[in-house]
């Protein structure tokens, strides 16, 4: 049996092919629970780390667009909100598909603060769009009033842009570590809420997206998991994408790793931070192990039957 | 040492004279948070139990406003929303007012579920109101559309109205229990998220607000708490309110507050849930005692000095 941090990636919340509804996340969210309950019943302990861009992203849209009826929600609301509202799916949906497998774990969401680094690179240089388009004028205005950082983005119209700092610490991590030997946990979702500390030893919200694997690492490092699994839609990481000599790999050490991102084999904001956060776990802990693989190989891969394993040596 | 059981009031979230933004909230969640540090401070095992009303009115609003930008949440979605939203500004805040003070507990927010009854006689008749107002012709078209209630309202327009059913039982009761012995757990927030348990084992959120008085007394029978803690804008009960014989009251036993009852003393959706919640909970743990009192005088009202205090006999 081994002690298991899951990240879930967008497809696990959400299809590409319907409404971006809660009905319809939640029907996703069905299926995605019973892959995880999957793996629960072959023995392992879990907590689970999702992501929340398009949700998060559609809260402040709709907060922004009804900011003349109701106060518009500051963007470390936004995210909490999306924690309660993802967890809530997830929660409900997984403790169904464990009762039918005769599994009688708790299933819980917890409200996660992640501190970053106030001088953290990433706020002098904001690249993450979120929320809606302006007008240059608009986006002029709100850089005045509020401070934004705006870009204009690829002809579309001009949007807010915040920092992805590197997570330093989950603020809740105690309960967390106690909680997860008797129960599933959902924690750091979307990152975990973004917060800095303050001299005086306040915790402040701060408008950032941190990225869901860094935090899922964090998560599996502080939790001493076994495995850090990230969750997506390829069942291997490849080299050589898409082009004739496409090479699906069963497995890479760190060196290997380190030689394909010289090449630029993996994409910036897609497959890079995934084997990043793995390398991250295996430098870390050189005895343990992280897979990539889809959701429906989980259990497969976890079998040592598919997936890409990350390794230290 | 006592267990407690605290039920916060919406002036623990809100003051009525500054705008109902976030920000305005953390800044009396801060005041709130001192107030329940204390609490700890004094060796008190606390879970703390919020209302949601206006919150989860205004994501409801923002989420209806923006429907043509982004797809409307349902309400029980909307109520998990709140629960992040809310628990996040108590978690931050109180972690910090009890780091002050030495205390080390973890502080935690959890999305909790409560199961109201299919057959609770408030789904035949719904009676409070949430969201918007509409016109009677849009009104009608969510009858026909969507299947809501609606009820005009005072001539200021029409609104959906919701049930507001007895809650049954804590989904996740086991973990909060857990938890509570080693943590300060935020927990049924607005009453908890709405849920039916279905025939097939499912559950499924409802469009339903659940009392947080009540909410908070289940939990309370539950944890086998000593005492349940009802906050609010008074220091204590009174009868022959705002009369000139008026008479604030220091005890009622379960005899009296019937009697009370019966001569219409505590207002409908005010003071009578209140008193209601203390007596279903004195009345199932005889030896126990409730407390309505307001957040700056809850220290006091602990050490007998002031509150309303309802027992048994």
């Amino acid at each position: 049996m081994a002690k298991i941090v899951i990240a879930l990636g967008g497809n696990a919340l959400q299809s590409k092919n319907s409404a971006p509804t809660a009905e319809g996340q939640l029907e996703v969210v069905k299926n995605t629970c019973e892959r995880i309950a999957d793996i629960s019943a072959v023995g392992h302990e879990i907590a689970v780390v999702h992501g929340n861009g398009p949700q998060v992203g559609r809260i402040l849209l709709a907060s922004e667009a009804a900011k003349d009826v109701t106060p518009a929600m500051p963007f470390d609301v936004c995210g909490a909100m999306s924690q309660g509202y993802i967890g809530y799916h997830i929660q409900q949906a997984l403790k169904y598909s464990l009762n039918t497998r005769n599994i009688s774990y708790p299933v819980l969401t917890v409200a996660t603060q992640v501190v970053v680094d106030k001088n953290d690179q990433g706020f002098q240089n904001p690249t993450k769009p979120i929320g809606p388009f302006y007008t240059e004028e608009e986006a002029k205005a709100l850089v005045a009033e509020k401070g934004y950082t705006v870009k204009e983005d690829a002809g579309r119209g001009w949007r807010r842009v915040v920092a992805s700092p590197i997570p330093q610490k989950i603020v809740e991590i105690d309960a967390v570590k106690q909680l997860w030997e008797t129960s599933i946990v959902i924690t750091c979702g979307g990152g975990g809420i973004p917060v800095v500390e303050n001299s005086d030893g306040t915790l402040e919200g701060v408008a950032a997206v941190i990225d869901k694997d860094f935090a899922a690492e964090l998560l599996a490092e502080n939790l001493d998991a076994d495995v850090l699994m990230i969750l997506t839609e390829v069942e291997k990481v490849a080299i050589n994408w898409g082009k004739e000599n496409q090479q699906n790999l069963d497995h890479m050490n760190l060196k290997e790793a380190v030689q394909y991102i010289d090449e630029k084999q993996f994409a910036p904001g897609s497959m890079l931070p995934k084997v990043e956060a793995c390398m991250k776990f295996v430098r870390a802990n050189p005895t343990k192990k992280a897979i990539i693989t889809s959701l429906d190989k989980a259990v497969d891969a976890l079998n040592g039957k598919t997936g890409t394993v990350i390794t230290f040596a």
